[in-house]
């Protein structure tokens, strides 16, 4: 009988225990992808692509006699035998000089790279980049975007814990859609007419009543019909809501605390990502806040603009207030408060002192809405009004009134957009650059 | 203009702030849900429910006279204004002296709460648990469960990111399904036919191209017609898949050694909930390991049963040999290895050695499969000869084998299905118990 013990001891190196440890001059195995061959004359670099990084391989013919050089393909993998010594101008600052190959695995016989991924940067096209989405992340450049991704989901659910919130998963399949609207996909279940969750909204109130602070980190489902550079159809909501609140202002902080926290985190663990993208993380010490009515005067006056619709924001506003308060406060983000009621779903909160307006804001992010949060209604009777005199059946929603029947707290929360914080934290102009495999209107493949 | 700063100083306190901090003799002031109202004759307790845990509040008519404790429900939420005491009998060993209430929410007029709450252990069937699952979930031992749930899904993170794996987040519409089969989820995409995705099976492989590790934890949907105590229509699965393997024995050391990690994360983080649902936390620092052929073997001679069909595992069978592993090793849990081929899915790589079997396995714990896993095929000629065998057409599947074309590194991985393991580890008898929200055949709510 054989028995599983846990991990065995590791026969092979990274590149951090190089960096870490006192490897120099002594001969380490190192296994990798062939990121690139160069062809030097006397010898031959082989660049192997890692996880945490590119290596230096030099290969010299009377060394690795074993093994000829012409046999080997990018694309394959390999184990590299060899000694580590100190290097300035490669990656890392070492090399490792070759005394062995041993090929792992190889490409299928008679292909080419179809982009050359070992470049800097991918000159292709937004377009060709997608369709080849599982080699062009291979560079170096493409992937390190989803590892500042992988640091911003970690500042969020790490803050959240830290703040006494509770991690929740919650259905996508659902019965009924909080947002409302028809942007949402219909599939057939079981005879029953089902939906694909818009948001964890229902759920994530629910679970206040249960946890007073959750959280989650999941996918949302909209069917967009339009095709612009900031719309997915599938996309990542950064969800929490969070009870016995004073005011929405309480949200509003929980969020500027996170953002401080994650933007700490990138800086500090995500530093070679930071570095390798040129990225200027934003300050977010200090967040004005301005209300929706006012933010469109004063855009309107600064920038000689007629208000068209007094309800409503259109994208071009939103980049002129981003722009104003980058301008008068040096600031790239800003809360936008009370919002209209009629923008805004049915169980938003509304301003007591005047209730065409809601208790709820938008963070906009160098002029684009990364956040939308707010109060919620939690009395019953309330929650039961505004859904009658917006002409909804509250009937057709016990399943939710459950919670506000039998008591909820003062509550509110926020989600936020993971692949548009992620696009404007690297000035990206498509949010489809900080999406694995986006899904839109034209794209349902890779 | 107002600015946003992070957080304000917190007025109130929570359980573990009592328990930290020197606040026996003070007054402070508590938010929380009313739990329970008893009234003692000479005074009353108010228990109130907060996410840390329950709190005993002691209401003397005379010394909180702007409120009368008549007016108070159970579901409405307040602060308690009070000074905190020691009390032996109290959960966590105090008690808050009530010098005043100020309530902050209310439940609907003319309601009482449809199931007792408050009590230990809800004595009600989980039919109606689930249809009043936004009410049920406030029972204290009930939320309990998927503490112990959140706190897998950390320790599964945790440990994933201390082996340098990456976190991924794939999409969940697709245009093709990895596990084949009938019970998938079709929705119309925009005139086009999507799918609901089985799992991540071709992305996390895909991914392993660029990160060499890489994980998820994210929700899966499979269109099971059949209702049993342990399947799910959505469910989430707890995926990884890592690179540069000498073998799939380097998946199940690495997935034993999560376990032992999250074990131990669940004893010391979520002591209080191990403890509150009687948790006995099983060992994995020694999981056995047996053939797919040889277990049924045993099984059949051990408990004198027939082998009906020598190409697949009955539950009936994965009980017994949860059973023999246990009476003969003292183990809750077993590798079972080399499955028949014709059993797995077209990915899997054959055994070499005998290629009737693959090189794969599943993991049950206490007589119930919570993993599959396996070492998967990463060369283009072998992955294109074992679809054309099966009757597949390969350039159907262009997407997936760009990866084998351009070149893959030995590799393999694993799903764990979130809510079996809570369940098991819980000892439940049926995964709906540990499912927030169960999605099954009939239940599309709440």
């Amino acid at each position: 009988m054989d028995f599983v013990k846990g991990l065995k001891q590791k026969e092979t190196v990274d590149i951090s225990d190089i960096l870490s440890g006192e490897w120099y001059g002594k001969e380490v195995k190192m296994k990798g992808a062939v990121h690139a061959i160069r062809d030097m004359g006397e010898f031959s670099f082989i660049v192997l692509r890692k996880y945490d990084g590119l290596v230096q391989c030099v290969y010299e013919e009377n060394k690795v006699s074993e093994y000829s050089i012409k046999n080997l393909r990018e694309g394959a993998t390999m184990e590299a035998i060899g000694v580590i010594a100190a290097e300035e101008r490669a990656p890392n600052g070492f090399e490792v000089r070759l005394n062995g190959i041993k090929v792992l695995s190889e490409p299928a016989p008679d292909t080419t790279m179809p982009i050359p991924i070992n470049k800097w940067k991918l000159k292709t096209s937004l377009e060709t980049k997608l369709s080849l989405r599982p080699i062009s992340l291979r560079n170096v450049r493409e992937r390190a975007i989803f590892k500042i991704q992988e640091g911003i989901v970690r500042g969020f659910r790490d803050f959240m814990f830290s703040q006494n919130f509770t991690e929740i998963r919650t259905p996508k399949i659902v019965a009924g859609n909080a947002e409302g609207g028809a942007n949402v996909f219909k599939l057939e279940y079981f005879g029953k007419k089902a939906f694909l969750a818009q948001s964890p909204q229902f759920y994530k109130q629910t679970m206040v009543g249960v946890f007073d602070r959750v959280f989650e980190a999941a996918p949302v489902f909209r069917a967009e019909k339009h095709n612009t550079t900031r719309h997915l159809n599938e996309y990542t909501s950064l969800d929490f809501e969070m009870g016995y609140i004073d005011g929405f202002e309480d949200i509003m902080a929980m969020e500027a605390a996170m953002l401080t926290y994650t933007f700490n985190l990138l800086a500090t663990e995500y530093a070679k990502e930071v570095k390798l993208l040129g990225i200027i993380l934003p300050d977010t010490t200090n967040i004005p806040t301005v209300r929706f009515d006012e933010a469109k005067q004063l855009v309107s006056e600064k920038y000689d603009r007629k208000i068209k619709n007094p309800y409503d924001l259109e994208p071009e506003e939103e980049v002129l207030i981003g722009k104003y308060f980058k301008e008068e406060h040096n600031s790239d983000f800003v809360f936008v408060t009370h919002y209209p009621s009629k923008k805004r779903p049915f169980y938003a909160m509304d301003d007591p002192r005047d209730t065409k307006f809601t208790l709820s804001f938008d963070l906009l992010f160098k002029g684009m809405e990364i956040t939308t949060g707010g109060q919620r209604i939690h009395s019953y009777v309330e929650q039961v009004n505004k859904m009658v005199a917006r002409g909804m059946d509250p009937s057709e929603f016990a399943n939710y009134l459950m919670i506000h029947k039998h008591g909820m707290p003062p509550h509110g929360g926020l989600g936020i957009g993971l692949e548009r914080l992620t696009m404007k934290i690297l000035d990206e102009q498509n949010v489809r650059e900080t999406t694995l495999f986006p899904r839109d209107v034209s794209r349902l493949e890779p």
